[in-house]
């Protein structure tokens, strides 16, 4: 008997996520023989990307293919399941929110692919470095998943839909929140007329810290020196800005009474 | 008459800062020819690396060196004026908050040079991409600390005192404030027994966006996207972490509010 193997796929969505995760797969010679899509325009050029036919229907995809991706939002998910046949065909979401059990109600055979990194509009990311968290409804599942995920990214994590939550949470903090602080500094650089490019390199450094194993010994600044001159310096230089005022006071609390229980 | 010079240089702090910064003076052959530090085994470790003389007491010093380097806490600065002489000769300081102006007491030559980077014990950094800030009490000495500062790194920025304030404010947001986002990041991986370095290319990612013109563009997730569904889930997922939970909706609310503005 042949080894079960994943060949033909089917791709439903078409933003960003799907964009990314699609061309990865394409360029390892996997054939995506459908893309569907609810707006049309995005759906089929990236059915003409992959050389796949654009389904606008979610009901009319084909029932014979071996995987069938869910690479939309998490509020699409449960309304596309209500649309699609698969049969028993393996069927995955992409989501890090999303139980894996959702996916029960159209196959016995499904797991999850999320990869724990931010994809853009304008910029293809390298696949070979996204990290792929996987979880499958069956031993067999996962390995045909990891073999799956490990052609076409080096890491591959086996997590369950719990810890996948923690991880999506998580990365909010490291990615999303990282990023909002970096865009009030650059904010208030430059509204003093100051070349945002100046603190590149301390982001740099900074986000260099984020390999070490203890992150909160890497810590420096006014909060963890228990600096209170520069901390009240800080709060008055931030009188025009009260909702950064609350955000730089809270984290400083924060910072100070973490420090006091390591 | 020849061209005024910085050649004999005193180095005042011995902590992190100092030896960063002095080493750096050092490789490049300007002649550093004392170090005065309060802790004598750190101020001794430090002259000796740098073929310097150790003096324990800032009244001590030479006078006649071309240039006294300021690099010790900002507490420190006021009670080092009191003690030291250095005739007119040039003195700088290396604080982000301190105003230029406290060194007038000391000398009529002074300046500061600020690098908007921190430094760590473990290691020391390639200082051609340290930014330094300079400022000057005088366009003569400000042609001296550019060409100084010049000498030791690629990005010399000339910024005021007030400027330096805000530049060290935002330095708090993108480095300190960030570098406490990934460890929360990497405290709740931890404690679902995840490997840590699973955010890490979302992190790197993160900080690359950093160098974008508009970082408040690049902002992904629930809380740009008004994702109302997985914020209320994230923030039951913090119910064990009051303090992170406070954290995750307050920059919460204040990225959809940013949004709304722009």
């Amino acid at each position: 008997m042949l080894k079960p193997e994943i060949r033909k796929i089917v791709i439903l969505g078409a933003g960003r996520l799907a964009v990314n995760l699609s061309m990865a797969i394409h360029k390892k010679g996997y054939d995506i023989v459908e893309v569907c899509n609810r707006t049309e325009s995005k759906g089929k050029r990236l059915a003409w990307k992959l050389k796949a036919m654009y389904i606008p229907e979610p009901a009319m995809i084909t029932p014979d293919a071996d995987l069938y991706i869910l690479a939309v939002s998490d509020t699409a998910i449960p309304l596309l399941l209500d649309r699609i046949k698969t049969g028993n065909r393996l069927i995955i979401h992409t989501s890090g929110s999303v139980k894996m059990d959702v996916l029960r109600e159209v196959s016995e055979n499904f797991g999850v692919i999320y990869p724990s990194q931010t994809f853009t509009d304008h910029k293809l990311l390298r696949f070979r470095n996204v990290p792929l968290c996987i979880e499958a409804s069956s031993g067999k599942n996962l390995l045909l998943l990891k073999s799956f995920a490990g052609s076409l990214s080096e890491k591959v994590y086996t997590i369950n839909s719990d810890q996948r939550r923690i991880l999506h949470l998580s990365a909010v903090f490291a990615s999303n929140f990282t990023n909002f602080m970096v865009a009030i500094s650059q904010e208030l650089l430059l509204e003093n007329g100051m070349d945002f490019r100046i603190l590149e390199p301390i982001i740099r450094q900074t986000a260099g810290n984020a390999s070490s194993d203890d992150v909160f010994k890497m810590q420096t600044g006014p909060a963890v020196r228990e600096d209170r001159e520069t901390i009240r310096e800080h709060l008055q230089l931030l009188s025009n800005h009260p909702d950064y005022k609350e955000i730089y006071d809270l984290i400083t609390r924060n910072i100070i009474q973490r420090k006091k229980k390591s």
